[in-house]
């Protein structure tokens, strides 16, 4: 089994060394020599973690994936061009590919998945989501005879980190960043992390996965964790609740019936007894909820250079096998084809903070607006007197679009100063 | 794609339910119709959870896994016969089989992937460990290009809802377990469960495909936990510790420089900040370490019908994949063929609580007994005086025998009144 490795940066760099240091161990799972027979780089003349053996670095990618001597291609250079090119070029000419690619596998996987169909290859990407946390492989076969309702998921570490540092410490988002920063948990320039492109691309591909339908990173609701602030992980504290970016992707059964999926990424809060809501620091971790399994977790580091090639050799060694035995994997399971419904209509709980001017009468205006938008309170108390009066409400369940026509009734109401926080409330038994 | 289930008792009428509701799904996951074609019971005329259709009900189990139409057998019988003489019929028939049976898996393993690798044929048992947990497949498949160096579970039900009960109202032993019973997490004769015979099973089973080696149930080092007293659970909150019974399969490496398997089943103090520390009331989880992926857990419901039949669909669909494409899934690795390590040459510190005469020297005795054996302490303490002196030492890592020849030399010590308590440390940072 002759290997190409795409791209030798931090990910790149561990596959290479696995491969090099463990051969023989592979041999052994695989039940054949498995040997690398190229390294695709930008520049040969670059500091890389690992020696690659003379001869084997190339800055030529094309024409390493179309040797005919090669198997296995390994894409780790992230992005969309040249990675989907390059791919669609190896299963062409033949090999099987693995692939980390989160980006691009969100945004056009059904173009790699039918390519590798057509070409009877295997296709495999476990690495894109939660780093080493083999989920995808538990999604598509473990729960196979299952059916999956929901699946929850902290899977950008850099953000857990930054909320984790808020929460334990009181500080406010730009202090919890820079530490960040400084630790090499966020990069200079975090802004796919914070922003939640990075967790939407995940959810995208867990939500096609877990509902055998396809969802693509567009079709994901959005919203980073910039806006949160310390007031926020405070009052999140106060209902015992924790702050965490949050993937969300459910089946839905609409008001006629029809099922559909949703999908999206915002912070959110999670009462402290969830599971979790214990993942601390850059961790990360799948929860999903299914028919006969009930409540499952899957938790362990979410990046990084090693624990991402582990997941990735994991994938060469099963389509290594493949590959022996003249067969592939299961392909993709879009099946279900089921409507991707709008945030709108998605249904959620919000816990929203009401600066108020201290009269009578304003409590009662403010559960009205709730209930005029038939959105029922769950909670409702007021915090203070005087120039510092607040109250905190707590939604029952409601469509997002009933929630949202309600805070903008609360801010045309005269004795509401100002709406200071809004935000979901998930996770509970409701 | 014709499935014969054996047994329908909580989980076989679970699966059967299962295949009858979901047949339309199944198929479109599998490829191809999947028919249930018979369910062997013990008895036509009982109690059933599910309502079997017309006809399929047969007391001849033999004849059904011998039926040339059947491709798939899944065993939901237990214990060792006749489940092995089925699965070895229904394999050299031609069918796959599914097993949750740990019992006979842990026993005789390698009789029946024998017997599958002959007959060219699946044998899959995801379900026989922590139920509806994926856990056998990730550790085969996504960590197959990965070093696995420690496996660390709590995969009895019973036994943690006990000692959780224990840790949260301080109850002793058998208040907890007749709670227990009552609420149905235990049996009426709890052995299996309480002496750690289940766990242990569960634990050859994780050691063998953690470290490629076959490990039986018999290899296993076993304690349960009857033994652990409220005064136990109460030392280790003390030291910020709680209580588990744990299953702990270790590669070690001896003085000569040769690697072995060490796997054991015993209650341990564990870091209330370990990620398995939290697993409450009935929920199991796999802990594992490996050297690329680092630290995962996975975590859910280790027992029930629902879950446990979940994890056997999952097996089921897998396969039956497998059949259409003429293949099999990778069989038993046995390639590392390591030795098994005797419990004396395990590694681990130990918790023990001394009640010593209040005399000058005292300490300094003890002390010298730990050190005598080549036991260095981590930390002694002395609390109460007078007639209520007790000494709580906590070990560093040493061998098994050695902290064992240190508890027979303070037993021996004038000075020393009782060794009320003694108990390993898992799970810490050394």
């Amino acid at each position: 089994m002759k290997v190409a490795v795409l791209g030798c940066g931090s990910v790149g760099s561990q596959v290479v060394r696995l491969l090099l240091e463990q051969s023989d161990e592979l041999a052994a799972r695989v039940g054949a020599p498995v040997e690398l027979a190229g390294v695709a780089v930008r520049r040969l003349e670059a500091a890389r973690e690992v020696e690659v053996p003379e001869g084997l670095l190339t800055t030529d990618a094309d024409a390493l994936v179309r040797r005919d001597d090669v198997d296995l291609v390994v894409e780790v250079i992230g992005g969309i061009e040249p990675a989907r090119s390059l791919i669609l070029a190896a299963l062409e000419g033949g090999a099987s590919v693995v692939s980390a690619n989160k980006a691009l596998v969100a945004e056009d996987g059904p173009t790699l998945f039918d390519a590798a169909q057509k070409a009877e290859r295997d296709f495999y990407y476990e690495a894109a989501v939660a780093g080493a946390i083999p989920i995808l492989r538990p999604l598509r076969e473990s729960l196979a005879g299952d059916n999956v309702s929901r699946v929850l998921g902290i899977v950008n570490g850099t953000t857990n980190f930054i909320l984790d540092k808020m929460d334990t410490s009181g500080a406010g988002f730009e202090e919890a960043l820079e530490e960040a920063q400084e630790l090499g948990y966020a990069e200079a320039d975090p802004t796919a992390d914070v922003e939640g492109f990075d967790a939407a691309a995940k959810a995208a591909i867990l939500a096609s996965l877990a509902f055998h339908t396809r969802v693509s990173a567009s079709d994901v609701y959005r919203e980073g964790i910039t806006e949160v602030t310390a007031g926020d992980v405070a009052s999140a504290r106060d209902i015992g609740c924790v702050v965490k970016l949050l993937a969300l992707c459910e089946l839905r059964t609409g008001p006629d019936g029809e099922r559909g999926v949703s999908a999206r990424v915002h912070p959110a809060m999670i009462p402290r007894s969830h599971p979790l809501a214990s993942v601390r620091e850059a961790y990360n971790a799948v929860f999903t909820e299914s028919e006969a399994a009930g409540q499952l977790m899957f938790y362990g580091p979410g990046a990084g250079g090693a624990p991402t090639a582990s997941a990735v050799l994991g994938d060469l060694v099963t389509i290594a096998r493949n590959r022996l035995a003249h067969t592939t994997g299961a392909g993709e399971s879009a099946h279900a084809d089921l409507t991707v419904l709008p945030m709108g209509e998605t249904v959620t709980r919000y816990h929203v903070a009401i600066d108020v001017d201290d009269k009578v009468g304003v409590l009662s205006q403010v559960a009205m607006a709730f209930a005029e938008h038939g959105v029922s309170i769950q909670n409702l108390r007021q915090e203070g007197r005087g120039d510092d009066a607040q109250l905190v409400v707590v939604s029952h369940e409601a469509t997002d679009a009933q929630l949202r026509e309600t805070m903008q009734h609360l801010e045309q109401l005269e004795s509401v100063r100002e709406v200071t926080s809004v935000m979901r409330v998930e996770g509970g038994a409701e």
